[in-house]
């Protein structure tokens, strides 16, 4: 008898449950076993009992704990036994928890596979209209706790613009806390290190888009300069924050005809 | 009685009718009138008759002329009387042209929406373990016609190992010619510019991953040095390539692991 030993990674996507693939819903129900993390991204409409019902099985919610601290153990051992389906938001393997776990799964024997699921980073794009070839590094601007303010988000938005590339800022999430930065709150940051710096580049006249609960039917997508986008109400997390460069005169296009842009944007044409 | 002006896009995802999801599915059953295109990406399991069977109802498949030289009159006409869903491949609005017809349908009152599908963009970076925020700007490398080589995914490179950030080319597709850039021929036009400019920063002993037919069931992902990915079998497209910059540890054990690299990419672990 062949032992049947699987992990297969299953991306959620962005919203709920209605996010998943066919051929991920496919897989989850010829599983033997289903575990689901969901702390390294906000679901904002995802209901684990309504997974379930589709599944037609139960799924097992695993805390980064022992995702993290624990190795996965739990679902390693359960991928020795049987087909085992991992399921996790966004699209799998961007969080560097998952590429460990994928890792050990394959020294320990275990065949692995992985069914894509949609991903804020090309779904932020998009809903901005901006050009994914025009985008420089991305990166997480992460709370500032006890007056520490990280400032590597900073210069990688500064580098980006001086070479006339957008940035993709992904916003913390403290899961556990039930916390997750606004959009608000990293402009508020970001202005700080700038004003702190005594430097010009991120002020309250940068443009910025701001999207918020990307993949719902309340996706709001909203680009202004910064002094009008600290006013303005996102309403709930997730949100995300792009810092676009000089504009193509489509994507001038795009965030005033799909973001509600003003028309002075158009001055950022190149 | 309110008139039902509406677009959805709707992402298709990587592969095959199966990625779709089940968001997607359900647009796609409600709609009055479907629309596909089938030539920004390949997909190589795509059939849309399959498609038609789930949707239960005709699709009708949209020609890059229609949509650019036409500027999708068709699908916008069709929105007007009726809610219509387009169908893509990938994420949808990462293709300018889908943007461009996002911005005819809101300028012509017709109410648009997204609904996201799994994109190469996560898809590449996740299955080569490599970390998102470490990749520069990305290139799309072109077929060189009449012997004309464009340099600038060769600069694009080039200024991404300068600051130690990994590149992601996507690789020319002419859907209408069936001629898919294979990693072979992107390597060799890059070696090819390297050699002319006598620089020594893409060469022989670069190190490269080489994905394709991300998202099927042979899925094929392999890291080495261009001298060895050269003589590589990848099979049938599509084809995507990317360039890692200084490895963390994490991402080396991921493509000694995940990509069968040779232990020796771990000197470039920083």
């Amino acid at each position: 008898m062949v032992l049947m030993s699987k992990l297969i990674f299953v991306g959620l996507g962005l919203h709920d449950e209605n996010d998943i693939s066919l051929r991920g819903l496919k897989e989850v129900k010829r599983a033997d076993f289903v575990f689901a993390e969901i702390y390294t991204n906000l679901m904002g409409g995802l209901g684990i009992e309504k997974l379930e019902d589709f599944a037609e099985k139960k799924i097992m919610v695993v805390s980064r704990k022992m995702l993290e601290d624990e190795n996965g153990r739990q679902i390693l051992a359960a991928a020795q036994k049987g087909k085992t389906v991992f399921l996790v938001p966004g699209d799998p393997l961007i969080a560097t928890t998952h590429v460990d776990l994928r890792i050990r799964a394959e020294k320990a024997g275990i065949n692995t596979c992985i069914v894509h699921g949609a991903s804020i980073i090309s779904a932020a794009m998009g809903l901005a209209g901006l050009q994914n070839y025009k985008f420089g590094r991305s990166v997480t601007i992460p709370f500032t706790d006890f007056g520490v303010i990280a400032e590597t988000p900073y210069d990688i938005v500064r580098a980006n613009l001086k070479s006339e590339l957008h940035t993709l800022c992904f916003l913390d999430i403290r899961a556990e806390e039930r916390r997750y930065m606004t959009i608000k709150e990293a402009l508020e940051t970001l202005l700080e290190i700038g004003k702190r710096r005594q430097e010009s580049l991120i002020t309250r006249n940068t443009l910025v888009v701001g999207v918020a609960r990307a993949g719902s039917k309340k996706t709001v997508v909203k680009a202004d300069f910064i002094d009008k986008a600290l006013t303005y109400d996102f309403g709930s997390p997730p949100h995300i924050l792009i810092f676009p460069s000089k504009l193509h005169f489509m994507e001038a296009d795009a965030l005033i005809n799909l973001a509600k842009a003003p028309e002075s944007i158009r001055k950022l044409i190149k």
